[in-house]
């Protein structure tokens, strides 16, 4: 459960209603239906318009990481990597493929078949870097989405904000409408800058992290299997992946 | 049919067109021919001066890419791959020799020559390698074309509304046209910022997710053909190629 | 102590504060209870959303170094490494065991550890670079949330501004409040803006180079253990990790 | 002759121009001496402050590529390079002296005088592609100028703009001059956006798309003079220098 | 002496002030102390709490080198080195010990040194690249302090103008000094975005290019002097180090 998303999402918005009512303004003059459709359509075309239908619907499923992001425990993955090093070590590497067929992470279970099917740790490190790059370029171009559309949304908000004072331009006859038009015509600037400083870009820098995580945990389940499978004392094994916990 | 890119532009558009209607303006007075021809055209011309005559003529040869993508079969491709491999394990490389004449994919075909030609594997991998370092950097200068472009109209958006600005303020004499004079000059502003957002950055995207997908694919070809020129196992070929395709 | 940082505030604010005094401005119309709550609510909720919860308490944990950076003495780590690497020609390498156990900065630690253990130059290497590298981005990380803190502060402080402005366009029928309302609008500006260019961006940049020096520090410290670990000549070591030093 | 560029400059002036005039503006209303002035006078000034002496002389010499590219051609340099592999082949690389005496490009040149030097394939390579590099940087240092220039006049027109409109607020007692007062400050903002977008930018990506086929151009040379070194068959030589051409 | 930097800016500095002459202004109204208060002591308090101390002073001791860059002699330098070659190939390495002594450019003393303390090429080559590379950063760290600034003078200029605004806002009530106040304002502007765009960052860039070409004559003399450990001909090394120098 990450609080830190929610505290921040909470503190953000707090932040604007509040401080709008305290400068005397109503929230409602902050709701309008008009500039919330132009925002969300045309950045949601434009991105739809710009990503490959993958890559779109990746991006929505890692969405809820940003509040329950997939757990990462390095203490046990460190821990299970040393466990194996030492049946295999006593019992040769076959005795790994039982756990091979248990393993519900799939990197480690691909990992491990590899290992049972006495794959030599060049080629192990070669296809399962491949695998791991692969995996990363993904989980970052689906986080970019957020950023892109982080992107669009200020601008997008202009068109609406510019659509909008043309409106008012053009009724300049009736004066006394033209301050409410004017301020109907900001709230789509509002939409647009808010939606990405306090949304997009941040959710997309969190889910990069959370990628990173990702990554970095399977490089060290890599290193690890790869020194299973050049024979190295389970003592060693430990301490080199220890370095990727370390906090100093 | 890449569907997403058409339900985008429908989208996109639908929510401009329809967040105007919806403010009570005019869908007419978002169409005024002035400031599509200065956007249009200033960033055409700028578009010519800036881009050598074959990176323009295969951006444009591109286009048609958004809505309808080449075929990409890894899974196909694959088959076809572990089946040369196969059948050149059993009958010698030579065996190849008809296939790589009947094989429509130009970049297949010209690793299969190399294999029938008796390529050494550094020698067909220094030389595809070249070929397809070189295919990508021509395919991503093509769709930097319309990148360049969605970052020119919108400062060309501005001359338009800074010439509308200046024409309204020599006529200052005469304000019941100030408004309308405004509402013209804003014009070219959503000209501009709209298709750079809403069309020019998110072909370039596409157009780029594209160029990426097919040279990986031709990667994999290469990493492929490579490996029967090493003579490797079928079904460790196999295994190989299939990391370049698994979604996890 | 990091006097530049303090004279650097001083002199920022003084500037700030100062000129707005020679203009005939009060300072009280700078300080706005609103426009605060609004930048720092607004950017702290982003940076929250946006930043894992370890980077953001290293962030808080390592904005002391601005004026107290971590001591990082050159000469006498270069004294230290030549010192055990005469006591270990001399004696050999396990004579570091009780240098090891009361040495206090980790890295070097770590490495005095390894050395004793009987670790390869080549293994020592491996291992403490990933550490070294790991340390550094986790720092990097860390400085890089304040550079994000000020990307947001200036769109935040357009919101604060649009809000105000859209307050005022509402009350135009009170055109005796209309300088004074857009008067507070646009402090809401000023505090985004400032806040990034007086602050958070100058604070990245030099918890930045601090980062730098240490990893250089243990970059240094590294290549001295590594030498010891190859038996090299301590006069030899001495003049390698000089250069580290060298200012011409 | 590059067609495109000067069919750029007049679309894009033609747009500009031609949309003023259809916005009922008068042209001359476009043309103001002092605007021109303190944009090209600023810019000029700042690229001169910021550029050694030869990258600036160099970018001058440059210019003229954009109508008038050097020449580069690929399948006449293949047949040069295939027909000295042959003659090397038969009669020995001294033959080559009398051809590396005539040839007028300078890097083939050189690189034909190694070869009758009798310069080793791997010595060849070191020297040439240093030469290569750097002749590679110098021209890309010389199109950034246009790119700097083109970062410069938005800002500076911005310069011009502000200065005459402090003179118009210091005129307001006389408003019937306001509105022409603003007109003229506005033309510097067109001036500045209009020199970077239509002329410096493009250009600058024009300069270094040619910089880049040239650099490519003399790479294949290379790779071929070094295979003739190697004693390559001419057909290889061939096959290997058609990929630097290959259109798919 | 650098006469383009002196042009430079008396062409920058007369195209402004000429320019608003031209435009009627008086130079006077450009000048305002308030104004030059607010954006010279923010840029420098917030460069000197970016500014880690030694990099700060660096970069003022720099600041001459926009008039007087170090002299860089290539083909002197190359003639000295020829005649190392030849010494020390006729007389053997310690020859060269009386011109180390003599020599007074301290990277060629370092390389001369470690020449005659006997050091094998690949350790003159590791040690003295390690201090090439960490001058080559010192000085462009130093070179970006300019650039760092030229990014904060046009923010901290709106900051001014910002504040100007507000002071007008409230003073309303007598519209007569409205124009004025306004005009006072809009000086920060100039400020900001003039000393950026005239001053700071093409120091930034020139600083960069005379640090750039110390860095390639550095590794030039690097080259030579490697060459001269590897017995290498003098008429060989002559022609690899001419290559540094060669304009086409």
């Amino acid at each position: 459960m990450d609080a830190l998303s929610i505290i921040g999402i909470i503190i953000a918005l707090g932040a604007i209603i509040g401080g709008n009512i305290l400068e005397g303004g109503h929230t409602q003059s902050l709701i309008q239906l008009t500039a919330f459709l132009i925002v969300i359509g045309g950045t949601l075309g434009a991105i739809m318009l710009q990503t490959p239908f993958k890559v779109f619907f990746r991006s929505l499923k890692m969405l809820p990481w940003i509040f329950k992001p997939p757990k990462i425990e390095g203490d046990e993955t460190i821990s299970k990597i040393v466990e194996w090093s030492k049946m295999s070590r006593k019992d040769g590497l076959l005795v790994l493929e039982s756990i091979a067929e248990e393993e519900t992470e799939p990197f480690s279970r691909k990992c491990l078949q590899m290992l049972v099917d006495g794959g030599e740790p060049k080629a192990i490190r070669e296809i399962m870097e491949t695998d791991l790059t692969q995996e990363e370029s993904r989980g970052m171009s689906a986080a970019k989405v957020y950023e892109s559309a982080g992107g669009y949304t200020p601008t997008i908000g202009i068109i609406g904000a510019v659509m909008g004072l043309i409106h008012v331009m053009q009724n300049l006859s009736d004066p006394s409408k033209l301050g409410e038009g004017i301020a109907v015509a900001f709230v789509a600037t509002i939409y647009g800058v808010g939606a990405a400083n306090l949304f997009l870009l941040p959710i997309s820098s969190k889910l990069k992290s959370v990628v990173d995580s990702r990554t970095q945990h399977k490089e060290m389940i890599l290193e690890g299997v790869i020194s299973i499978a050049e024979g190295e004392n389970p003592f060693h094994i430990e301490k080199k992946l220890r370095v990727y916990l370390s906090e100093s």
